[in-house]
């Protein structure tokens, strides 16, 4: 028999919990990881000879799979808790957008997108799906940070501040497409803002190129109360028939929020393989309600999780996110089992992965995925005594206990610090972007 | 003019958020305290002479009143994460109850109490409000550590592991009192399980040395939709309505949870001047529901916030239950307006404060009061950029951001690091504790 080569790292700790087999933990194993990928996972005391320097011991520590952070708008960062406002509609017409007519350069997309990766990073995550304006440059920051990332291409028909018009933004988004086709960390997808924003020759367009690529499409869906009315008066259809009339409703769709999808609505995503991005924080913080995802889940939905942009949420944190995910779920159902902890960290990993088309690339422990890992130290007073392992990381320990992570086998946080970024100075660009946010908003409350 | 006296100590910080005058934000000023208490507070380049080393300086931090944690039963803490279960009833029947019928003891309640405290204290809590079996030891453990606390002495009728019966009950609670009645830190009140567990005659008796004493009374009401009609089939009335007859709805009072109040029950709470404590994370966690916190808001209730216990939170964090409770005022109104980041710090201090008379003592930063403050370091990719202050503590920073706590101007916590209490041999102690907890839970579940 051919001995395998050495590992080029083991992960020893004193708990995993490797998301699949689902509801599983081990006590006292290791990852070995092998080529930037998890080669296997085996008892602490049967580590392969290697070199000890190649050994990390976590032993008061749990393993997970990087947490995938399924939607975000992450140079919105720089917008971090300055636009609280009383209603979606509102709070984009009369806050977000004038804010960005005076804001958005290839400059503020570059420093909010790494602040925000950041802030993921130091949180556990290893990978998210990005929205917003300068996409190139989002991807540029994402590759040079070492995270996973899938950059969302906005497809706008008006001219914006970034592209002339619909071909623009098309041709831009293949254009990127081509660029990481083969990058094993940065990839694309289509994002379309929402229904209501969109006419249905572009949605069949989309479609078409989507299933070419066979890339992603992000939409916002059934966000607020008036979006079905809206959309079935301005196009006859409701949001939902319009995406299946297109043809976009399959397994390359993810659909954001769905705070208000029917029981019916929720039969046709689940039947059409289509995922939703679940979004706690930001639906209640902007009154838009509590998603149905008890329902979603019993239809056989794969529901995923996301921070959204920190304009509407303040916090890039999917653990706080799964953490509420399970407390609304019990709350709303009345029933104190809705939600597992084992559920939320699966809805937290391997069901964002699988909305971004990754589930065989990350989102759990398994031999041949890539080694995407966050270690969480489970001690001290506000963990301890731990008794169910899973409990613990949703419930107890909060992303102040990751101590750290690993992408494809590389080390991107270690001791609760980044590896690959230079923290001062990009606070100190994030400070500077900050003063003109400030003056932004002075100059917007002045007109 | 005579001379003012040198401060023993002053603070100055980049923001200070006093609570009082509500919704104002302090910059780069100092709080002076003199004796423990708050003498002034004055802008930081105007300080008296004093020696330098009685000047603490944390420039890119926020001062603000220590938090108040006006709900928990803190011995719970070592019950932490083990109890998940589908409904209130339930869940105390057949989990809790006969969890604690195996561990329970002057020992137990000791060891839990300090965990709990060493907790709060890191998470910026310098007063709470407690409820569990053996106050007397709850109270040593609080007093020796220098917390504030008021410690509910449990009423009970029956005989259990710790009374007799319900003279045995009062006699301890009056014995208690007497007790503390003259220490700086450390008060006593009357806590009732709840009106179902609670004859009539034993509501007329606590009112009455309620009364006497000027002591709260704690108790759990409506916080299950099974409450009411229960308590009508065996009591002929309603819980709120047997408060009522008994003469207990008045400013004593601090009812906890209120999750199924009516718009008429709030209606009568504002009237009679009783507290509520709002435990957001545990009504979700128990699939009780959500409490209609803008409704009492509205109505003039004074509405504080509690954690609950820690076998149904898993996180005496009253930073993140400020946070859940303005989403989900939001949420559950929608109006993103529903409860400010203001109105939320208000909850979780000043409110708090006064549900447990101690308006006058602690709560805000008002000159004259106990110098009880948490300070937050309020920067890293987290929480810059910092653009409102308020929005920064309740919805992006988390109790990860507090840095030191000072109760009655003594340090308890410093650079994160509790000053008072030996954390290794807590954390011994409880990682024992935690071992007898993983045998009982095996003990019961082999029932």
């Amino acid at each position: 028999m051919a001995e395998r080569a050495t590992p080029d790292l083991a992960i020893s700790a004193r708990w995993i919990l490797p998301v699949e087999p689902a509801g599983a933990t081990l006590e006292e194993h290791a990852v070995l990881v092998r080529g930037g990928r998890i080669e296997a996972i085996v008892p602490a005391d049967r580590l392969p000879p290697m070199d000890p320097e190649r050994i990390v011991s976590r032993p008061q520590h749990v393993l997970l799979p990087g947490l995938v952070n399924a939607h975000t708008h992450a140079a919105m960062s720089l917008l971090r808790a300055t636009t609280p406002g009383p209603a979606l509609d509102a709070w984009l017409r009369e806050r977000v957008w004038p804010l960005e007519a005076r804001l958005v350069s290839p400059d503020f997309v570059a420093d909010g997108t790494e602040l925000a990766i950041a802030e993921m990073l130091l949180g556990g995550i290893t990978c998210f799906a990005d929205m917003y304006f300068h996409p190139e440059v989002a991807a540029r920051v994402a590759r040079s940070s070492g995270v996973r990332a899938v950059i969302g291409v906005p497809i706008f028909e008006q001219a914006t501040r970034w592209t002339s018009g619909l071909d623009d933004s098309l041709g831009r988004c293949l254009e990127l497409h081509d660029r990481y086709r083969s990058d094993a960390l940065v990839g694309t997808s289509f994002a379309l803002h929402s229904s209501s924003l969109t006419t249905d020759a572009t949605l069949a367009h989309v479609r078409t190129l989507a299933d070419q690529l066979q890339c992603p499409v992000m939409i916002h869906l059934l966000e607020a109360a008036s979006e079905r009315p809206r959309v079935l008066r301005n196009h006859g259809r409701g949001p939902l028939e319009r995406l299946e009339a297109a043809g976009l409703l399959n397994d390359l769709l993810v659909a954001v929020h769905c705070v208000h999808a029917s029981a019916a609505e929720i039969e046709r995503i689940a039947h059409g393989g289509a995922s939703v991005v679940h979004c706690p924080a930001s639906n209640l913080r902007l009154g838009n309600g509590i998603a149905p995802v008890s329902t979603m889940r019993e239809a056989g939905v794969n529901v995923a999780l996301g921070t959204d942009g920190a304009a509407s949420n303040d916090s890039l944190d999917i653990l706080a996110e799964a953490r509420l995910a399970a407390l609304l779920a019990c709350g709303s159902t009345g029933n104190g089992h809705a939600l597992s902890a084992h559920e939320a960290l699966g809805m937290a990993t391997l069901a964002g992965a699988r909305s971004l088309g990754l589930a065989d690339v990350t989102g759990s422990l398994l031999p041949g995925k890539w080694a995407d890992i966050a270690c969480m130290a489970l001690h001290g007073p506000a963990i301890e005594p731990v008794t169910d392992v899973a409990e613990a990381v949703i419930h107890a320990a909060g992303r102040a206990a990751v101590s750290d992570v690993w992408i494809a086998g590389r080390c991107v946080v270690r001791d609760r610090r980044l590896v690959h970024i230079d923290t001062v100075d990009l606070m100190d660009r994030c400070r500077h972007q900050g003063a003109r946010v400030v003056a932004a908003l002075a100059a917007n409350a002045g007109q």
